[in-house]
């Protein structure tokens, strides 16, 4: 079987034996993969990552000995693999166990190969009314979803939500079909316009208002990102950080403690309501899909997601 | 009457006339006023200040011609002057007027002269039974408290707090009069005695324990102070930011948000909380007042309250 390889910023496509089935864990064969940022910042040695990535996938359950009733159905998988045996396993907090593992992140073989593993209680049934396509964005819109899960967001308020890259308008759209007012901030008209068919109110460049939004998520992964979204904050507002900024950033606490402002940090979520509005057709998400690879040619595929202006990129094998 | 003045680092005091009245203010003659870091940091030139300080103290009314019910009473005074018409001041958030005065802060003349001015609506009555060395502490509890205001923390939570400064003692001391087990992390032994004999645990010097507590507090004013607090604070948990500190602060935001923590700015609160917890003697106060000046004397007040190690020091206009 082929599998795709990171290692000091070059991709390739390698030959591997079939991987080993742990206890408790299925063996999934890839139906597609998407590349999202995070993969590309592997790519660059972020977190020192040298192996296989992918963490956006479909699958199909090729063997699953111990829970055979999953074999041969269409799935996704939730990317953090908990020790079981912890403090948070034990609430349902994979997610936070401090020795987890990360599908394609850390220390987990990734989804860019034909096959790969995962337990068994990560995997969720793909409902038959949805694509292949727009399952592949489980992932990021659980972690769209996951701004729910942690801040009270009234139906019918205003929000600000900065970044128009492909987790902006995941965010924008979720928060939308959520029934906010969603107001997307990006650069970027034509990517602006694929929130605008869910509802979204869009601004492309000019200055950002000062002091306007009760609500602001922060999706633009740049230092100028959080002081714009920090300035577009009420007093006592809530800022949610959605994308990580690598290294230091320079942050005046000013502004924060003055206004005192709430800021959530909030990284993955749950799939099952990513399914759902999946399922209802809540999203507009074909014109996010830039472009499609077979997965041997995970190089060709890798360059174009890092393109100015792509959006998702998907890997096939089948 | 004798006013203390702040210009470029010096501190002076000058002969001044009688402040002018305006519409619903009363006249305040100083009974103590405490120095605050806020009036050190003045001193050296924060906020680009220049002229008389003071936002912590008791006063007895002068004057007060629309309200004369005022005249004689012993008071204290919340410091933030809203405009009165706009959106925040309707709903009783004068702290967060955009166009707010803040006594002896931002364009209102503070209360280290013998005469000064506040709206009737910003005064409280001090219960009898409160003395005026404990009564000048008002503000400071009133913006310990004010963690209350803003963050749900259970009696018997555990809480680490940093910091064992003026304001650190303080929150200390008020979580654990709240009920929760309170774990203050410093480096004097004789200001964390201070906090033991209100109940709080105390750890001077050593490693910080690592992903500890569920709610914590940064009193320390530092950008390692607010690193030391991120890492105490597991998963999901809440970093509560008291402490302003100058300038940009290198941040890391991969771990908030990797741990999906909330951080909560907070500033100023209610007075009425701070006077209940003074009628109550819930705080050791009585260690934290280091010194007392008569007005006159505040450059040696000021240059004393610099004093490494010392604690509360006091202007006494009586």
């Amino acid at each position: 079987m082929i599998a795709v390889h990171l290692e000091r910023g070059r991709v390739s496509v390698r030959s591997r034996a079939r991987p080993r089935l742990p206890r408790g864990h299925a063996l999934l064969r890839l139906a597609a993969g998407g590349i999202c940022n995070t993969d590309l910042e592997l790519q660059r040695g972020y977190y020192g990552f040298r192996g296989t990535p992918g963490h956006e996938f479909v699958a199909v359950v090729e063997e699953s000995p111990a829970h055979p009733e999953w074999t041969g159905k269409r799935v996704v998988g939730e990317i953090n693999l908990g020790c079981g045996r912890c403090h948070w396993c034990e609430h349902g907090w994979q997610r936070h166990c401090p020795r987890r593992t990360v599908l394609g992140i850390v220390k987990h073989p990734g989804a860019f190969q034909e096959l790969f593993t995962l337990p068994v209680t990560n995997l969720i049934a793909v409902p038959p009314t949805v694509s292949t396509e727009h399952a592949v964005f489980t992932e990021p819109i659980a972690a769209a979803c996951e701004i729910l899960d942690q801040v009270l967001i009234p139906k019918g308020a205003d929000v600000g939500v900065l970044g128009d890259g492909k987790l902006g308008l995941l965010i924008a759209q979720v928060l939308a079909a959520h029934g906010a007012h969603v107001h997307l901030f990006g650069r970027h008209r034509r990517k602006l316009a694929i929130a605008e068919a869910s509802g979204v109110h869009t601004h492309a460049g000019g200055r950002r208002p000062r002091a306007a939004f009760h609500y602001v998520v922060d999706a633009t992964g740049s230092a100028e990102g959080f002081r714009e979204a920090a300035g577009m904050t009420v007093p006592r507002g809530v800022l949610i950080l959605k994308s990580t900024v690598h290294g230091a950033v320079p942050v005046d606490t000013a502004p924060v403690i003055v206004n005192e402002i709430t800021i959530v940090g909030s990284r993955c979520g749950r799939f099952a309501p990513a399914l759902q509005l999946l399922k209802q057709r809540k999203l507009n998400l074909d014109p996010m899909l830039s472009a499609q690879y077979p997965l041997r040619e995970a190089p060709r595929a890798f360059a174009r997601a890092a393109e100015r202006g792509v959006l998702k990129v998907l890997l096939r094998n089948s």
